[in-house]
This record gives structure tokens, C-alpha cells and sequence, in this order.
């Protein structure tokens, strides 16, 4: 369920297409390749990440394909005329090995791999990377939120500011992160989320008589009517006019469902709100706080004890601020069955050679206690070598351990049942209750412990000595 | 030229369905009113904005319908069967003023109204936000990139950490502002834009071997060769196997396009570089440099006078950082025929009444002297009044003037000829021309005057005096 035309092969850089053709060109398009995914640094100088947008990009690998259109528009562009006749009957018919959708995820680990030949592993990557880092953005930005609202409702509002079409991807990625509902229809229709919303300040506005307004309302929704209560005077207009209509609804049956703040101090309005509805015997009215939210506001307004009951997210949710994008890339680990890396002047942007997985090990209480990233076949090992100041090891002997990443594709075709969010975010959920509170802390969370086996330094080091240089 | 199925009337808040519905079932939908787009804040701390997204929005609204799928999702979600009914005839049939694509604009200024039924008018809000909103955050984000890099070329490189779909909306957004070609060869295909790339570091990988990397690449690719030259090392590796390839270019009477830095201080680099191709005269090839850069670091390598020919531009252009959006809204300007205003207890947040136009008044050497805000069919002034502080004025008596707002939409059809992205890059330059240097600036710009007409001004008070608070 994806809106776009049948083929997206074009959603690519351009430069994907020059190095595709150049490997065809030159006969080396079959050659086995392996590429990773991983992210460096936590996006919003947090503890960990939500890895989200798996099922979308696996959606739409299976439509990664070029029409007539598209070849032609090739054509246009000097494209070579057999490499376009590959190119025609392009499907990606690769494997893929990934951690699950809504796993906790940390920097530096290969959290998805793709293996196949060089010209599909290689034509893919910008798709992968732009549906991966983004959802993953966003749900990470949701789970604080969450983490922030307790048990409170939580809504995503973002759409009229989101970044153009990544409203779409924005709203299914913040339920994944622990969302309840979003505005956004098309998406809610597209992915089965559920939407919700009332009124805005103009349909007050057009009454010019905010009780009239409220009353017309109510009249036509009598049982889903939040009033929106701040356009003219929050505590002297627009909650009195509130309890008027949720007496007339009383009257008939219903039970008004709530009012929403929308501007102000929402602690203060809230709690004086909260006084004035239960004067009116109105303890089962909701308030639905908005205005500017994320998850630094919603954390202060639950320490301060305001009664809201559910918060409306917007722009800071839906575009991820203050972190707009999330690093993450997409490096070349084997060509022609050879372990490669890509050298750096710096060794945190050098990359892990071979086909690697990810080992998560559990304390006693059965908490997160470090990842380990080994070569796949590798088997059992005991220690784990900090990935760059490689003197610094953890014993994880003993410790009962999980392998996270498990096949989801296999020559091409989806070898996993595809979660729906709701279900995605049930396990992130249950992911966070073995995540320990201390990588969870908004401010300066505490590093999580991610290794690799010694087997996998030594070859890294082995590689890297080809290259090495003498002076700087 | 759009990449979504037909019928797009889900791309909404679900609280514009529930107003609809509202005004539906009380039988006033049809009443006549109109809506202003204007913003509040520059992004970036900058002096103005560069007004995008127009004919996205203006093409987007043919397709905004609902077919069977879209009604039968609104059944679901429990909306009314006569509304929905209306919903499946349902067509845009109002009229839209707007200033040009391109058009520099600045804070408070109604750049866009729509006029037509209140269901019409309100319904189509999100959309609006959505598409204006973002095409107007990157085009302002590219053209301050343009600003800072003069003659030298522009590359936009962002898709892959773009928002998702997003990514689409960005690269032609970026050609808007001043940027010369794309990466992103979906969105070129679309919109008819330059793209262009050519390799990676993991093609270098994949042969192990630099030389033998641009090698097989200048043979497939002899005529738009360019050479990533930082895989090993840029000075004592890349450079001088580029040289080689270069000279073998030669031979077959070829000359390599250029050579690409992405990584390391690109001021040293480029120089470095510039000499050691200089030096084997080869003072025809580019220098091209990419890697975390925006416009501040464009200004700074200019600056320093860092001999490079052409940037690319990534993540901070595709996602506007450090502002992920633009607070642009929309507010009800006239209802049933009268004009109308949001109240708030913050003057800068009140809204301005009735069908408004806007006026550019010119000094005498041509450049932008002020903007002033007036009923539509107001006739002459001679006076400009802050929008808030009103007892600031400007005289205006005798500037040469230009009415920014034209129709661009008459009963739901078109009335003008949308310019394509390049042809709105060209406006952007030839206004950017006459927009005095202060507003240019990064740091501090100074504030371009906008003001309100003495009527303007008088019937905003007299509809605020209905709402006076007595205290506060």
C-alpha cells in the first residue's frame, strides 16, 4: 500500500545508475556483494534508537522496477541501450537479513544487511536509506514523547507542517514509536492507523458565537465532541460555554469527550480548567492539550502534575526536530566473496568487514547488557573489544544472549510477516521495559555497550594495514 | 505530474472532515469565504523567503477528490452517507490570488487568499500548509545556498536522508531557489530538472585498487567523468592517479570533467588539489567538493578563497536545518460575506480582516522599499502603518508601486501559465537583484518594512474591540 505509480526504480541518485551501468559495462554486475546499514550517532543527543521503516522499504523494493517510462526517460538521459534492456527486467532478487521492525538499536551496529549482486545491492541504496533513516527519526522522536507521556494519549498533528510527502511516512512512524492517533487521513487510510481530530479555531470563528459554534457541534457529533476552547477567553468563555453544552449533551444521553487547550500556559490553564469542569460535576471530560509540543514540554508539564489527559505533537514530531535526519549509511562490506572496508583518517568512520550479525546479551534481570557484533558463522566468543579503543573489552560469558538479525527477504521475495504499526510499536514497548532507565534519560543518557568479537578487530586491523599510512 | 494515485482528497487533517460535515449538516457550506496563507518568522534567522510550492499545490488541487476507495474509507470511519455523498461530486470550484512563484516574501504578508464555499475553502488547509510550507522552507534554504556561493555551480545531494517521500518535494525546491541540477532522478524526471552524480566510495572499493577504479570508469564514461578522489588518500593517492586518467583521457581526445572532494578541510584540500592539477596542466579540470556543507560554510570557503568550482549540498538543503519547517498558516479572513478576525492575547497573533492584497513599493534606484497590506479594491494611500506598533508609519507617497497578488485560479480552473522550476529560479535571481543588500545578510539582517493601510488598520481594531478584554 504505498501511494506512488507501480515502478520507483528512478528513486534513486543518479549516480546509483552511472556505477550500475559502469559495473555492467564492464561485466562485473554479477559479482556477490554485501552491504550494511548502520548509524553513528544517536539522533537528538539520545540514548538509542527505534529502528522503524523495514516494511515500507521491503513495500517498495518490490516495486523497484523501471516501466517503459522510465527507460526511456534513461534513454533521454545517454543512458547505454543495453544496460537499459537490463534494466527493463530489473528485480531485485537479493537477500536480506535485518533486525526486527521496532527493535532498540544503538550506533555502529549493521542493523540490516543486503546481500546479492553488486548492481542490485549497489541500485537500492538510496531508497534504503531515505524510508529507513527517516522513519527511524521519527519513531525514535515518538518513543520519547512516549516515554515522557506515561500512559497519556498521545496524537500526531503534523501534517500541515511536515516536510511536503514525508508527511506520509512522518504519521506511520509515529505510531510505531507509541503514537495512539494521527490527523493525517491519507496515511491513516494507507496503513490502518487510527485518525482523529474535531474543529479548528475557524469553524469557531465562522459562528462569530463561540456557544453557537459549540452547540452546532455537538449537535452533529453528539458523541466524539472535543471543543476547542481558547479562541476568545480559554477560562471565561470558552470552559463556561463548554459545561453549558455538556449539560445539553447530558441531557440527551451523551457525554461530552473533551475540550482542547491550544495556547498559553498549558499548566496553568489546565489545572484551573480541570477545577471548573469538576465544580460542574464534569470529572469525565477530557483535556486535550496542543501548541508547540515535544517530548522537553510534555516532560515538564507531567512533572509540574497538569491535568492533561492527551497531548496533540506536531512540527517537532513529524519533522524530527531538533535532529532533522538521521546519519545513517549504507557501506559495502564484501565484493566477490572478499571481506572490503572503507578506510578513514578517522577509525569511527572506518567500516566492519564480511557478513556480520548482532548478538544482544541480558543481565541477570533480563535487561540489555551490550551488544556484540560478530561475523555471522563465527560462533561462540566471550569477549568483546570496544570498536575503536580496542584495549577496552566486556566479558559477555555467561550471559544469555539473542541473535537480532534474522533473514526478511530471500532471493527477492518477503520471507517475514510484515507487523502492522500497531503491532510494530507492542514491541517496541516491550523493548523498553528491558532497555535500562539510564539510556533512556533525555539528558546525557548513559552510552550502551556495543562490541565487536575479537575475530572481527583482527580482521578489520589486517585489512586496514594494506592501507596504512606512514605519516599524517 | 504527480507521483500519487488520482484522487488525493485524503492528503487532510481528519478535523477538516469533521468541520465539513459540520457545515454540511447545517446546511451552510456554500456560504461565501476566504482564507490568507501568510507566515510569522523568516526561517534560518534570515531577512526573507523565497515563496514556493504554488503550482505543486495549484496541480495537487485537480486531483483533490475522493473516489470510491476514499469514500468508503469515510464510511468506515463513521461520516455521514449524505456528506459523503456531497465528498464524491466533491470538486474545488473557488478562486486564488497569489503572488508569484519565486516572488521574495516576508513575514505577515497574506501572500496567498482563496476564496469560495467555507466547505471548499477550509478543506483544502492541510494540503496547502503541507506543499506551500515546505517547497518555501528548501527554495529559501537554496537560495540563501546561491547567495553565499555566487557563479560557482550547485548540486542538491540530499534524497538520501530527505523526509521520506519528502525527498521529492526537496529537490525541486532547490532548483527553485538557485541550485543547478539533482541527484534525485526521480524528481528530475518529474519536473523536467538537471540531474547528475557519478560514483560512490564503494565503487572504488569494489576493484580494491584506485587506479584501476577510475579507469574502468573514464572508459565507460569518457565525456562526463568525474573522479571521487578521498577513498585512500586525497592528496598522495587520488590526486595522482586522476592525473594519470586524466593524461590517458587525453589521449583519446577526452578531457576529464573533474574531481571530487567529500571529505577532510576542504579549503586545504581544494588548494592542494588545484596545484597538483595545475602543475600537470590540467587547470581545465573542476574541482568539486561535497560533504556536511550549508550556506555558512559555502560563505566560509569563499571567503578564504577555497578554489572550487561546484558544491553539493545534502541533508542541511533537503531538510531545511536548523528550521525543519516554516510556520506558515491559514485564517479565515471572511465569512458569509463579512469580514472576519482571530482574537489573541498577543497582538502579533491577531489575523487581518476581509479580502486583502499586497503592494511592493519600489525606491528610486528600483529596489524593494516596503510592502504594504490593503483591503483589495481599497484604492489609493499614502501611508503604511506597522502592523502592531501602529503609531510607526511610512510614507509611501509617490514610490513606484506593483501589485504582488494576481489570480492564478478562477472557479476551480486555472487561470495562469506555470513556469517551470528553472523559469522561477530565473524570477527568484532578477528579484533577489532588487531586494537591498541588509535582508541578504546571515547574521542579523535587517527587518524589510511591511505595514497595514490606515482602513486596514481601523476595521482590524473595531473588530477587536468586539472581543476586549477588560483584564488580563
Amino acid at each position: 500500500m504505498l501511494p506512488f505509480k507501480t515502478s520507483i526504480g528512478l528513486y534513486t541518485d543518479y549516480y546509483e545508475l552511472t556505477m550500475a551501468q559502469g559495473h555492467f559495462l564492464n561485466n562485473r554486475h554479477e559479482e556477490r556483494s554485501c552491504f550494511d546499514y548502520f548509524f553513528r550517532k544517536n539522533p537528538y543527543n539520545g540514548g538509542f534508537v527505534v529502528f522503524a521503516g523495514l516494511s515500507s522499504f521491503i513495500e517498495m523494493l518490490q516495486s523497484f522496477r523501471f516501466d517503459e517510462k522510465d527507460c526511456e526517460y534513461l534513454e533521454q538521459q545517454g543512458f547505454d541501450k543495453n544496460f537499459i534492456n537490463y534494466l527493463r527486467n530489473f528485480e531485485f532478487k537479493g537477500n536480506i537479513h535485518a533486525v526486527r521492525e521496532g527493535e532498540i538499536i544503538f550506533p555502529y551496529e549493521p542493523v540490516l544487511h543486503v546481500e546479492g549482486t553488486i548492481l542490485e545491492t549497489q541500485l537500492i541504496e538510496t531508497l534504503l536509506l531515505n524510508i529507513l533513516n527517516f522513519e527511524s527519526l521519527i519513531a525514535t522522536k515518538a518513543c520519547r514523547c512516549k516515554l515522557a507521556a506515561g500512559d497519556k494519549t498521545l496524537m500526531e498533528f503534523g501534517l500541515r507542517r511536515s516536510q511536503g510527502f514525508g508527511g506520509i511516512n512522518a504519521s506511520k512512524a509515529a505510531i510505531i514509536g507509541g503514537f495512539d492517533a494521527t490527523s493525517n487521513v491519507y496515511s491513516a487510510s494507507l496503513y490502518h492507523l487510527n485518525s482523529s481530530g474535531t474543529m479548528a479555531h475557524a469553524w469557531i470563528q465562522s459562528f462569530n458565537d463561540e456557544l453557537k459554534a459549540f452547540r452546532t457541534y455537538a449537535k452533529h457529533f453528539p458523541e466524539d465532541c472535543v471543543l476547542l476552547v481558547d479562541t476568545y477567553d480559554t477560562l471565561k468563555s470558552g470552559i463556561p460555554n463548554a459545561v453549558i453544552v455538556a449539560r445539553e449533551l447530558e441531557e440527551k444521553g451523551y457525554r461530552l469527550k473533551g475540550i482542547r487547550l491550544d495556547s498559553g500556559d498549558l499548566t496553568y490553564l489546565s489545572s484551573k480548567a480541570r477545577k471548573q469542569l469538576n465544580k460542574a460535576g464534569l470529572e469525565y471530560v477530557k483535556i486535550i492539550a496542543s501548541n508547540q509540543l515535544d517530548e522537553y514540554i510534555i516532560e515538564s508539564l507531567q512533572i509540574q502534575g497538569a491535568p492533561i489527559d492527551s497531548f496533540g505533537v506536531g512540527t517537532s514530531l513529524a519533522t524530527g526536530q531538533e535532529d532533522a535526519a538521521l546519519d545513517g549509511v549504507y557501506k559495502l562490506s564484501l565484493f566477490n566473496g572478499n571481506p572490503t572496508i572503507k578506510i578513514s583518517d578517522n577509525i569511527a568512520k572506518m567500516t566492519l568487514p564480511g557478513i556480520k550479525t548482532v548478538y544482544r546479551f541480558f543481565d541477570e534481570d533480563g535487561l540489555f547488557d551490550a551488544d556484540g557484533i560478530a561475523f555471522k558463522d563465527e560462533g561462540d566468543f566471550e569477549i568483546i573489544h570496544h570498536p575503536f579503543e580496542t584495549d577496552k573489552q566486556k566479558s559477555i560469558k555467561g550471559l544469555k544472549k539473542e541473535e537480532l538479525l534474522t533473514k526478511v527477504m530471500e532471493g527477492g521475495n518477503i520471507t517475514y510477516t510484515s507487523p502492522s504499526p500497531y503491532e510494530i510499536a507492542e514491541y517496541v514497548h516491550s523493548r523498553l521495559k528491558q532497555l535500562p532507565n539510564e539510556h533512556k534519560r533525555f539528558l546525557n543518557p548513559h552510552v550502551y555497550k556495543v562490541g565487536i568479537t575479537t575475530n572481527l578487530m583482527d580482521e578489520r586491523n589486517n585489512l586496514a594495514k594494506q592501507y596504512l599510512k606512514k605519516d599524517f
